[in-house]
This record gives C-alpha cells, sequence and structure tokens, in this order.
C-alpha cells in the first residue's frame, strides 16, 4: 500500500471523506486531513491512519498532493491565503487538485498563486455524487494546465469512471455550472409535472413511465423521480447545494449579459427550500413546493 | 384496401393529414377531410381519392369513424356545435376520435355532447410528432370510457408504436400538457445552458456530450440539442403550439391553486418568441433568446 504517492485532503465533507476513503483503497498514503471543523478531520485521519495537522502549511508539508474538497469561494480563499497560514507555505513543487464547485475565476487565481510559489494546480470538478466519489466512479472534468493535467491523471483515473480535459483553469469550472443549472432546471421542472399530476389525481407511477417514453424524458426522471413521489429526500446532492451552483452560473450569465430566465425560477425554487429550512434535503426535495399538501406547496 | 372501414379527417395540418395518409396505407378507406382553410382540404381530399365536403354534417356523414385534428379549444367548440352545422349532427353511432391537444375540460364536454346524440368519443392524444404521424409511431394517450377504447384501438394501434389507456375523459389531455410541461421547460432550460455555454467560448460539441454523461441528460438534449448549436429549426413542434401546451398546464395548474414557477418562465419564453414573430420556429427555436448575437438575446 502507498507506493502510488501521498496525499491530503483539505475540506472533510462527504465527498472529501469518500475521495479520501477511496485513494487509500487503491494504494495512495493519505497522509494529511483537514477540515475547520477539527473533530470531523481526526475522526477521518483516524480511521486512514493519517495526521490531522491544525496549520494549513503542515498539510502542504505531508504529501505530494493536496487534495482540495471546500465548500465555496470564500473557503477557497482561505485555504489558499495569500498571507499567514496556507496551504501555499512551501508549496514548491506539490500539487494541487481543486475538487471543490467553486466560481471559475477562483480556480484561475489559484492556479495564479500556486504558480507563484513553484506549486501546480488543477481543477477537477466532479458531475457526480457521494457514492459514486467512495466508489471510485466519479465522472471528472479537469481545467489547467496540460501538464498539471497529466501530473494527476493517474490518481484522477482512480477516482473516477471518466476523467476529461476541458482546457485552462476555469473552463471545467464552467462547464460544471453549466451541467448543473440545467441539472438544477430539469430537476425543480420534474417537481412540477408530477405535483400537478399528484393535484390532479393522476398515478404517478404510470405518469413516470409516460414521462420517460417521451420528450418529457431525462436523466433526473431516472434519478430523482420515484424520490418526489415516494417522498425520499436522503441528500445526495443537497438543495443547498443546488442553490449555490445555480448562482455560480447565474453569476456567469450576469456577466455575459445573457437572460437565463428558467435556471433564474429553478434557483428561486432552491432558495426558498433554503428559507424554508428544507437545504439539507436532497434536491429532489424540491418537489416539497409543488406537491399538494407538503410542507412547501402554496 | 379499405377493408378496414372508413374514416373522416377534420383539420388538416401536418399531423392531420399524415395520419390521414398512415391509416389510407394501412388499409382505411379516408372518405372525407375537412378544414377551415378550405383550399387544405381540398388538396388533401384529391391526393387520397376522398372527397372534401363543405359542411361538418356531411363529413360525419362519410365515415364511421371521424378523427379530429384541429387546432385549439375554440376550433374544438366550432366543429363540435351545440347548433348550427356541426359534426354532432346525425351522429348516432358514430365514433369520434380526437387526437387535438386542448384543455382536459373540453374533452370532458364533448365526450357529453356526443353520447347525447348517441354518438361515442374517444381522445387520443400524441406525444410525438410530424414524422411518427406520417410513419404511424405516433405515442398515444387514450382517454374516455373503455368502450370507446376498445372500439378504436384497431386504429389507433395502427397510427401508433405505443398505445396507453390513461383513465376517463380528460385524464389523457391532462398527461399530455403535463409531458408537454416538462418538455417545454427542459427545452428552454437546454437552450440556456448551451447559450450561456456559447457565450462563454465554450466547445458546444463537448458540452452537450458532458450534458449527455451527466445529470444534464435529457430527451430534448438528445432531439433539440444538435439543432440548438446549428440554428436548425424547421419546424417539428412549433413554440406556437409549446405556448399553447404550457399555457393549458399553467391553467391546471392555476385551478389546482398550485405554483409552478419553472413552468412559467419557460411559456414566457415561447410567449416571446411568439411576440417575436420567431412562433413558427420549431421550439428548439428557443435557443434564439438565449445565445449571443442571435435575433432574440439580450
Amino acid at each position: 500500500m502507498g507506493e502510488l504517492g501521498s496525499v491530503a485532503v483539505v475540506g472533510v465533507g462527504r465527498m472529501g471523506a469518500n475521495i479520501a476513503r477511496r485513494l487509500r483503497d487503491v494504494g495512495y498514503r493519505v497522509t494529511a486531513a483537514f477540515d475547520s471543523r477539527r473533530a470531523v478531520a481526526e475522526s477521518l485521519a483516524e480511521e486512514l491512519g493519517a495526521s490531522s495537522p491544525g496549520r494549513l502549511a503542515e498539510v502542504t508539508a505531508a504529501a505530494d498532493t493536496i487534495l482540495t474538497v471546500v465548500s465555496d469561494d470564500a473557503a477557497m480563499h482561505a485555504v489558499f491565503a495569500e498571507s499567514g497560514d496556507s496551504l501555499l507555505e512551501g508549496s514548491r513543487g506539490k500539487l494541487f487538485v481543486n475538487c471543490a464547485t467553486i466560481s471559475p475565476r477562483v480556480h484561475v487565481e489559484v492556479e495564479r498563486l500556486a504558480e507563484s510559489r513553484g506549486a501546480s494546480s488543477l481543477e477537477a470538478c466532479m458531475a457526480s455524487s457521494i457514492p459514486q466519489a467512495r466508489e471510485g466512479t466519479l465522472y471528472l472534468m479537469a481545467g489547467g494546465r496540460r501538464e498539471a493535467f497529466d501530473r494527476a491523471r493517474p490518481m484522477l483515473e482512480r477516482m473516477s469512471s471518466a476523467v476529461r480535459y476541458i482546457g485552462p483553469a476555469g473552463t471545467a469550472a464552467q462547464v460544471k455550472a453549466l451541467v448543473n443549472m440545467v441539472m438544477n432546471s430539469n430537476t425543480a421542472a420534474l417537481a412540477e409535472g408530477l405535483g400537478l399530476g399528484a393535484a390532479l389525481g393522476l398515478d404517478l407511477t404510470t405518469l413516470r413511465e409516460i414521462f420517460a417514453q417521451t420528450g418529457a424524458n431525462s436523466r433526473v426522471l431516472e434519478t430523482d423521480g420515484a424520490d418526489m413521489q415516494a417522498r425520499e429526500h436522503e441528500v445526495y446532492f443537497s438543495a443547498a447545494h443546488a442553490t449555490k451552483d445555480s448562482g455560480i452560473a447565474l453569476e456567469l450569465a450576469n456577466e455575459q449579459r445573457l437572460d437565463v430566465p428558467v435556471a433564474a425560477a429553478a434557483k428561486a425554487q432552491y432558495d426558498r427550500m433554503v428559507a424554508l429550512g428544507l437545504g439539507e434535503l436532497d434536491k429532489s426535495g424540491v418537489a416539497e413546493l409543488t406537491f399538494p399538501g407538503r410542507q412547501g406547496a402554496r
């Protein structure tokens, strides 16, 4: 074990922890785990026989590759701080692989900062969820320099069932934002179709079958349709994440001065879920807003 | 030829004409064609060796089964008028098969009117488009009495690759409205994703491939994605129809006091296409509103 090299993980949510477990399973040495919630990092570190340093600089020192899976732009800026404790400290020769879903421009900034210290940086955006992280079957989209991609590739391939190099820093994050924007719109649209079907007293299993055989078919019908009907909203991809990701896409649209009213309407639904305290439900929980008698219906 | 019985067609749009051609091909006698645009009816009648009566009552007299494929609720009310010239005149024992996409309640009214004259009525809602009508591979959803369905079934099976009995009058039209509502939302959402991708300078063929492999996948990605990229908006299902069908669904939602904001945003896009004079483009033409530099972009 461990012959493939050493990895540190920064950001120990469900995704980060599962990626770390997967990399351990396939032969990487996971040497350090870091999270702003110290206890979470310690727990994973104990599980994997890693350290849980108190300082980011120690995380960088502990591994060849530092994988970041933080929650948002602010967290990304915090771990790559230009002064004070930072992953950038002593990072010459290190490779940062950044898996968080954040704004494309932050990936560009991080690449610039890393390179200014003699380190490499690659964005590896994930278009899949928690079980895929554990099983090493993520769909990964990489953005950054070719050399950084080639260096990270052996690890990315062990994390995923498909790796796709998109282009320079920021482009993979753009594609990821667009994937999630369309996915979130389709999910909210499906919840409306099934919710209205329920209101009309139609048989929803039949309705889903018909959707699947017609122009209403979609990937989210397969993944979320039955869950909407059954009110099973165990989280794979939370409504809070949906709001964040659609927000990134809407900001891109705004920068491009492009109207995307359907995506905006879908984001407003996820915002409403968060406002109602439903943000930690799976994105399929948007059906709580569109099925008569459910908690967010109106 | 003709041993299967006689059929008259009311409403000679592309769908009605193609259904009539298909039924002629498989052995029905098409005896009459009617349209408010007289020349269109005469042209199809000539092609199929049918008559083109000036009065609706003559249409009913000409066939055992009268297939209606009219454009909207008002046209449906007009051909099933309670007084004056009407398909209802002399309709005892006849079977009406109503294929138009109209409001569910109008199907219920037509069934009541037909039965009051001793005729039968069935709604046969189509979830497919012009080529499928010609080839007899429609996806059909039937609503009405079981006896009417059993009587119409041999003909419906020759028009379609799948026939599904949904329930009493109005229910098939409800399902159809929901299918199209979700389809229209997904289409408008896809146009936003691809349009924003274009604005960002991403390779759209790659983007479509990634959509297809992720949670952004949908039937409309398969049918409309390449057309949006290539600006090929030859009509299969027009934006004007999309607006009408989404309008029927939104009215159902309104009656049920259910919010469907994503569907409403999608309908507003199709309304805008119509307002811009783009209503006769295919629904994929909604990309004209979301790709930078195209005619409806803003």
